[in-house]
């Protein structure tokens, strides 16, 4: 039954994303905030299809995510699903291009193969939107990535390939981290949502909670800092073990201006993971 | 800053018909159904798109449709946006091909075009997915759309194209009258959703409820009678002027079964129109 392309399921799953619910401190099906709703999250995932097709069909990985932000960002509300697309373009291409489909040594055969160019067309995206980073070490100014396009003599004077520049990020970065690495939380993820049963949008809801309860989200560690996103996580585990309403996490994360975004971009991740692998919805 | 093609903005348009909340009676971001839910939907949207695309490059309408049910077929809740689609593959198709842009008579074109061919293809439709319909009167037993392909030997037979097709269930079915009539309801439910202003979600509903508070659901009709379905554009009406509470009307068609889904089918329409000229998410 399952005849969509891995672009297709690479949509499906940022849609499937943003529906379940509750995902405390994101934005959800039953949660938004006024300028950042939950119809954008709708038209930045169609936006990104075009350069999804690309990674499909095995174009660079830096021009299919450059692509990707620029149709994603055809909406007014700015970055809705930066993090999430950075994960999803090289699964994209894993599945579709290599002999043995979609794995962890496959996606980390991808963004190994990564280049100069591609981490040049990476800074390009970031042209394309306003995403929230922290100030790089001081010997790292020249590839802050709010330089954009003025970051490429530096990057080609160092020959950084893409995954040059993930691995500088590592350390801070969730999604950096999923790529060098081979995308242990994403599989890991998709295992989960695989396992439970009922309906799609409930268990990622429920893979994105264990995901936070088990790992500060980077995001939080940029807005904030190291103790809150550690106490969100536990919050995240009481609400996991029924100590407490998610719902009512949800809204206290609203009210405190916590957003575990690197959280959600995984279970997106995993989500087209699992749709890979025959989750039917 | 709109560089979506027709047919992102079709399935978008698709996407946000169902991110509308209240629509009483219709699955929405809010309501849904155990058997289905809000993620099929977005499945069913997703799955589309292959065939939103070849009406987009001009292939015959009753072959994009056709491409268009069975990718949308391929999640477990079988219908969920037939009739949506059956309007905007036209729709699509005018809007890309035709050198004066999308309007009430480059639609009418397009569908006073289709061939018996076209025909055909509509009822192979019908083999990928089950469609609620009434019998037909007697004398088109042989063309009941739940003969599928076997239809097709009557309609070369009697030299049907698609648009004769719809005008015999015009007066039964308002996708169908749509088809004949130059889209009136279609093209003018989208005036309301560009002149009022807020969340596209919101507009959406509003229009919804204004279609259904104007004019009988046909799919309410061919479920129940008549009188149910006159009665249920009344309830709409007293909603729309505050009498009765929208979110309780919502409930109560849902207990009472009641689906205005061809009202929902032209709200997808109308979405896609303004999207098309210019409405910005």
């Amino acid at each position: 039954m399952n005849a969509r392309s891995p672009a297709q399921n690479a949509e499906l799953a940022l849609l499937l994303e943003v529906t379940g619910t509750p995902k405390p401190g994101n934005v959800d099906r039953h949660r938004e905030y006024d300028d950042l709703r939950f119809e954008h999250f709708m038209a930045g995932a169609v936006g990104s299809t075009p350069g999804l097709a690309l990674a499909q069909k095995g174009a660079a990985v830096g021009r299919a995510f450059e692509r990707c932000i620029a149709g994603m960002a055809e909406q007014s509300a700015g970055n809705t699903q930066f993090g999430a697309l950075l994960l999803l373009v090289p699964l994209v291409q894993a599945a579709s291009t290599h002999d043995d489909g979609l794995s962890s040594e496959s996606a980390s055969e991808v963004v190994g193969s990564t280049t100069v160019e591609d981490a040049c067309d990476f800074y390009r995206a970031f042209e394309h939107v306003s995403v929230a980073v922290d100030d790089p070490p001081s010997e790292l100014d020249a590839l802050d990535v709010r330089q954009g396009t003025r970051a490429a003599s530096t990057l080609r004077e160092r020959e950084l390939t893409l995954m040059d520049v993930m691995e500088l990020s590592a350390e801070i970065d969730g999604v950096a981290r999923e790529w060098t690495q081979g995308f242990p939380r994403s599989f890991g993820a998709a295992d989960w949502i695989e396992e439970s049963e009922g309906p799609i949008a409930e268990r990622a809801a429920d893979a994105f909670l264990r995901l936070l309860s088990e790992e500060p989200d980077t995001f939080i560690v940029k807005q904030h800092d190291v103790a809150t996103a550690a106490e969100a996580s536990e919050r995240a585990q009481r609400a996991r073990t029924g100590e407490t309403d998610p719902d009512v996490l949800a809204e206290e994360f609203i009210q405190q201006d916590i957003n575990p975004g690197t959280t959600a971009d995984l279970t997106a991740a995993a989500l087209f993971i699992a749709l890979e692998r025959g989750l039917s919805v």
